[in-house]
């Protein structure tokens, strides 16, 4: 066996208990966000039929992802790389006697056999929402609006993150007015989507290859770069590209359900955004640090094709995804994970101590099993040692919240309870022990 | 695209709303016994090297794997059939640094190619609990009574299930004393472990092989079936048999101890319980339904060797694990799991409700996300109907527990608020909304 057996294999991760705590924060988040909004958690296969992946993005896709085949067997499957087709055919199944719209949520592990970079693994964890069965601004900002509140239940605020917000017809509208023909609509859209990759020079000499005058090219040169608050009135930002309001109506209604819902500030429009040109069909948005130096934390949108390609009825349907791995460094860049977790593990709500003898002996294993028997959460040593000073640091390292200690009082039924954030110690009758660790003063 | 690929793989599961709550449920209780009883929570990838299973488990194991290799990669995987190589890994790579012993659960998702059966699937869950670094029944029953504390949460009594236990050092001892010679010990074992897949004759003649005299065949027949609850004397068992009673010596500690925790009823000693020969090293256990008739529910004991084989030190260990499948089985032959799954679904705190009016249609969404942002479970209607009656349907179709009504009252800053599982009706400033919904007589 080669010594590359005994590590995880490349791109994927060991959660060792304080790692563990980190995810388990953030899908907390996650979960209680979605929960409270509205939304029904599901699960699929952690592997799917391989034709379920390529009926979505094409055979290209093939080499992105971990596929594989049964020996004997005859189907090829694939590590899911995404969630949404898995909804999708699941929705599709049963189209006719779910309630609409289908609102769920999941927090599966994904798998993507690339090169892992910072911030993209070939295992990891996302958050996918979904909203099937209803269209209009307030569907899609029910989502937008979800993921801000995992967010904030993590300590982030708008000044650490913006959702940039697009949308198709709006886009395809400014186009339009801009001087590109409608058959060149999705090749602007294309080098909207690669505006900071390309040299000015370059973008410039595409822009005219979309059949735009000088004056064209420098307003959609202004329009490719142009982002602003959605606070802001969306005429601003038309003026800049030098035309007119109305052109915007379907960002304009998203920017006043933004504002019913209080969410304004964490929102901005960013004419860039185009994610999925194939996939998406109205909103389009990502999450982004505010530096702009990370990969985006999120993206999502509109989709209303997709229930329909796995074998269901035309559904629109809005969705978004986040993956724990971007999420993590931004936490732990702005100092939201203390400890790098070993704080957010759970603490004890009593460790017992004997300190001696055989009445303590025997009892031990009796109140520890009775104790947690009542839903307590309890640890021991395993030491030798009976000496109580050394075995309260041991609570103390372990974080518990008291110690019990078994001692001389045994005798007559009696047991010490030391608060260990305090430090108070007391007296108490050892078959009170539960009611006292259960009650107000207690856990 | 065949039709097969709408479909999950054979052998997976999707899981809808109610299905996950179910399989949340169970996790929810393995959870809370895991921390109550002073585990922390690990894992690790979905997929490890290929050798990490075969260094283990030998070639032969490769047919029963879910195994790829990634285009163009070098490195053969494979989906995790279990989790203790990838436990025993972890250890091994941290053992100086890790507090011991060391005490960890997971409950990852595994997979295994084989035809799926009942109770036997290709993607299950498994719960997994290992107490690394210490020896001794006290750690034995340890992870014992964490598994019982598991069931007694799910409902479950020692009417249900019980723990068939057995002991590598008594069994050695007893087959001596039967006349066994010791390089038939393995032997002999694998008979025991056979006995109910052969017929009687079959038993007799095999036992024969092993060297036994007619006597000794006679009474290795009664030991194969011997079992009796854990609160009995062993002394009854070893006469049984016809061996001496200190032949149970390691068997008598488990016994001690086991009365000291207050678990004997949920336990059976059971001489046929053997499981892996070539990896157990002292106690081993099943959790099985009284009747007998389903797979185990659960399985495990001491392996003291793991760790050494991945590279870390000599370790004594001891571990469990429990899956999803029989586990649910069981709780739902029993009537554990009401409506299968349904009334598990996390209730609403409040339905909100428009009675129509542009003040009303304006002020819902606001008041929605104020309330979520409190950490209250909203759920709202996407209909366009406002008959109040309709919509508290819908309401109590979501099992909320209350409804927020905007109506008439909204002019003067006031709702409806009523409680739909008693019916009564009171009306509430909407300022107060919040601190009404969150205090003791709201949600």
């Amino acid at each position: 066996m080669g010594t590359h057996s005994f590590q995880a294999p490349k791109g994927t991760r060991d959660f060792y208990p304080a790692d563990l705590a980190v995810r388990r924060h953030i899908e907390a988040a996650w979960r209680s966000a979605s929960v409270d909004c509205g939304f029904d958690e599901v699960d699929g296969p952690t592997f799917e039929h391989l034709e379920l992946y390529t009926a979505k993005s094409g055979e290209g896709i093939v080499n992105e992802l971990f596929s594989f085949r049964r020996a004997g067997g005859e189907s090829d499957y694939a590590l899911r790389p995404e969630f949404t087709p898995t909804v999708a055919r699941m929705i599709a199944a049963h189209a006719g006697s779910l309630p609409i719209p289908v609102k769920w949520f999941a927090i599966p592990s994904m798998f993507r056999a690339e090169r892992p970079q910072r911030g993209r693994l070939r295992e990891f964890f996302q958050w996918n929402i979904d909203t099937v069965g209803a269209e209009g601004a307030p569907h899609d900002l029910d989502v937008i609006a979800c993921g801000i509140l995992a967010l904030e239940r993590l300590g982030l605020t708008p000044r650490d993150i913006q959702v940039r917000i697009s949308h198709r017809a709006a886009i395809a509208r400014m186009l339009a007015a801009l001087g590109v023909p409608a058959d060149k609509t999705a090749d602007a859209m294309t080098l909207l989507d690669r505006r900071d990759k390309l040299k000015p020079e370059e973008f410039a000499q595409r822009a005219g290859a979309l059949g735009l005058s000088a004056d064209g090219i420098a307003r959609f040169d202004i329009a490719a770069r142009a982002t602003q608050s959605l606070a802001a009135p969306l005429a601003d930002l038309a003026a800049k590209i030098g035309i007119s309001a109305d052109e915007f109506a379907a960002l304009d209604e998203l920017r006043a359900h933004a504002a019913r819902l209080g969410i304004l500030e964490w929102c901005s429009v960013d004419i860039g955004i185009v994610r999925g040109l194939a996939y998406y069909t109205g909103t389009v948005f990502e999450f982004h640090e505010i530096s702009g130096a990370e990969r985006a934390l999120a993206g999502g949108g509109r989709y209303d094709g997709l229930v329909e390609l796995f074998g269901g009825p035309k559904m629109p349907a809005c969705g978004l995804g986040m993956g724990d791995v971007v999420l993590a460094n931004a936490l732990r860049d702005r100092k939201l994970l203390p400890d790098d977790g070993a704080t957010l593990l759970p603490r004890p709500d009593v460790f017992v101590i004997s300190a001696g003898g055989e009445a303590a002996e025997v009892e031990l294993p009796r109140l520890v099993m009775v104790l947690r028997r009542a839903g307590l959460h309890v640890r021991t040593s395993s030491k030798t040692t009976r000496n109580v000073g050394k075995l309260l640091g041991d609570a103390g390292k372990a974080r518990a919240r008291q110690a019990l200690i078994l001692g001389a009082e045994l005798a007559d039924g009696h047991v010490a309870l030391k608060d260990l954030d305090s430090g108070a110690q007391r007296t108490i009758a050892l078959a009170e022990a539960v009611a006292v660790l259960r009650g107000p003063l207690g856990a």
